[in-house]
């Protein structure tokens, strides 16, 4: 019996719908924030399933949580294979923890199937992907992979003045039985991430695979204004300076020269706070987000420099200025991997289609390290970060079994 | 010596220094919500100042507190003076503290000046004028007018969960000893509040005293965009329903629809929420406030009709709804008052000119009970609703002179 026929879709889905309870909230999705006590039951019953089925376990200092099936010959580096297991506050079901357990179910699989691979085969879940309790997201493998140092992201903060050190400590300390930890970091021979897609073309173009060729680049940014505060009743419109009248003067500005033909520009404002925030005071301050992506750094900078200008133009009399929160450059995957997952959905009969990830993930800070790729599988209407996040158990397997076949390849190199 | 004479500039500045301190921001307004501690600590200062001098208390059972200066007929309804203590969360120190001031310096004039008049002579502190914590504002004069009920009004909640009536009872609880506590509603011979422009009118025409007529209509509404909350990397524009950019092209087409020539009409977006609020997440709903005002109700009826089309229009493909919370009818003061205010003013040698008021207050509800009217006073750059809210010593005595010989006019009819 190969890996792939030991996939059971069943099993994958069932372990979908236990961990779907840990953070669910009422309209079907889930709220599992990094190092939450959520977070935590999670990682406790991937740790019980692993301790089941006789695997090895330890985590590393950032909490990255690791599991081993021995290789025929466990001097060799292991391929790994993983996503995230924390969740947006209004998150959905699949959103990284597909990765995680289709990795755990390659595992199974392989280990159903009787079959040894010369190189270890790991399955990881790493920390704080989502980085929207602690900045920056995908912290885990950033750390792991040399990008971010660990003692800068242990001092994180989140919004309630809460410590990343304390809440990592309080969330190993809730393991069944204490963990092996070990400094972040050892040396891997490939990593391949399966996730859902998070948009729309594989279920657009009826394809049931998307080998992942690119992660496209992001930056973030963070705009104030400054007017001033007056009486909503009293103040000629000729005497204000309306922070929120700019704002919109500024966002409309942004909108529209965002707009691409082909509509590949990511351009998204999604926090958005008004102050004072009273219904008859006139604002007096607005801040908001920019989250920008594209698959080419140069269209990135190129419109950098427009949204500077508009920022200066469009916001007058008020005084408004533009902070660059992070710049992570486009991620191009190794052709050998690529290949390996074009080949391997082939050889299953399964349709599949060549695409950039229009999100970033654990994979972009890993391709450093090594050989990298990606298994996307189609989600309902391409909806994601979004309690409603819906995938099918065939298309959830059919992406497992890929994996597993590519990770057998690449552990038997 | 004459009223007006007796009127003490230093006296009233200095009780403006002392009220300030209570709620007192660190860039010099107040934060004195209706109800808070804050509130409890003025009316206690006031209630203090007040027993010094001799004069009665009482408040009504939804907290407004009247000070009494006793007339030579007992038996006649008073005249009553009077504005409120409470502020805006970042507001400033004479918004409505003047007017409580103004009429307590007028009480204390008359007293100094031994001057008895035939009615007696009240000041008020009404509860609750701003609106900012428990909804609706001028609570307190309109539960004494009768536009309100009070146990409607005694069941308001604020953001927190709190229950006015409890709120109310703390209040009352803190002061320094039992007030007699009556019904809501007296007969009351007339009315006349002195407050701040809150507009830059009298500034710029160098005037001392406005001469108010009316107060302009102002209607409040809450428009609702209800959009679909999707992943800001994958999602394609032309797959999403952002309702922030829909918020975006909405306010930008409401902003230019109320845009008038003379520059009468007040359009004001003041609270804004963007949910969920993550920087990578599309925003799934946008809820905001309008609070627009003008002298005449036509003109208001005028533009909601276009309000309303451009809700419906501008907001595709997300759906939204407009709830008008507010709808308060211009007011029209008496005739009568208007001219004594103006006479009493040129009477003083003091430059003034008729205008209508910008934003609502107390009086407007008095004004369904007797004949009421207002006094102006400059505000510097008409600012409010704004810790940097600033006017002179001269021109707040200068106002309350003014208010001395209006009151004791309308006291000897």
């Amino acid at each position: 019996m190969s890996g792939a026929d030991a996939v059971k879709e069943d099993r994958l889905w069932q372990r979908h719908a236990d961990m779907a309870k840990l953070g669910g909230t009422p309209r079907g999705g889930v709220n599992r924030q990094a190092l939450s006590p959520e977070d935590a039951a999670a990682r406790n019953q991937l740790i019980s399933w692993a301790k089941a089925r006789g695997f090895s376990l330890f985590a590393d200092t950032i909490g990255n949580l690791f599991i081993r099936k021995e290789g025929t010959d466990p001097t060799l580096s292991p391929v790994l294979s993983g996503s995230h297991m924390d969740s947006q506050p209004t998150g959905g079901r699949f959103d990284g923890m597909y990765g995680v357990l289709a990795a755990f179910e390659a595992l199974e699989a392989l280990e159903d199937a009787g079959i040894r691979t010369r190189r270890p085969v790991m399955a990881v879940a790493w920390t704080n992907e989502e980085g929207s309790r602690f900045q920056p997201g995908a912290m885990g493998s950033a750390v792991f992979a040399g990008t971010y140092r660990l003692d800068d992201m242990l001092g994180q903060k989140d919004w309630k003045g809460v410590v990343l050190k304390d809440a990592l400590a309080e969330t190993l300390a809730a393991a069944p039985a204490p963990l092996r930890e070990g400094a972040p970091g050892f040396a891997v021979d490939s990593y391949i991430e399966a996730h859902i897609e998070q948009g729309p073309r594989l279920e657009n173009e009826r394809r049931t695979i998307g080998v992942v060729t690119a992660i496209q680049g992001s930056r973030r940014y963070i705009v104030t204004i400054d007017g001033e505060e007056a009486h909503a009743g009293t103040t000629p419109r000729a005497a204000r300076k309306d922070a929120y009248a700019a704002a919109t003067r500024l966002a409309a500005a942004l909108y529209e020269a965002t707009t691409d033909a082909d509509d590949t520009l990511r351009f998204t404002i999604g926090r958005v706070e008004v102050l004072p925030g009273s219904p008859n005071t006139v604002p007096g301050k607005v801040t908001f987000t920019i989250d920008m992506r594209h698959p080419e750094d140069a269209v990135l900078a190129r419109h950098e420099a427009i949204i500077e200008r508009l920022v200066g133009e469009k916001t007058t009399p008020c005084a408004a200025s533009l902070q660059k929160v992070t710049n992570v450059p486009p991620t191009h995957f190794d052709p050998a991997v690529i290949d390996l997952v074009r080949d391997k959905a082939a050889g299953l009969g399964l349709s599949h289609m060549d695409m950039p990830s229009g999100a970033g993930h654990d994979a972009m800070h890993v391709a450093r390290l090594c050989p990298t790729g990606m298994i996307f599988v189609p989600c309902e209407r391409g909806i994601s970060h979004n309690e409603i996040e819906n995938a099918t158990p065939a298309d959830l397997a059919a992406g497992t079994k890929v994996l597993v076949e590519v990770l057998e390849a690449l552990a038997n190199r």
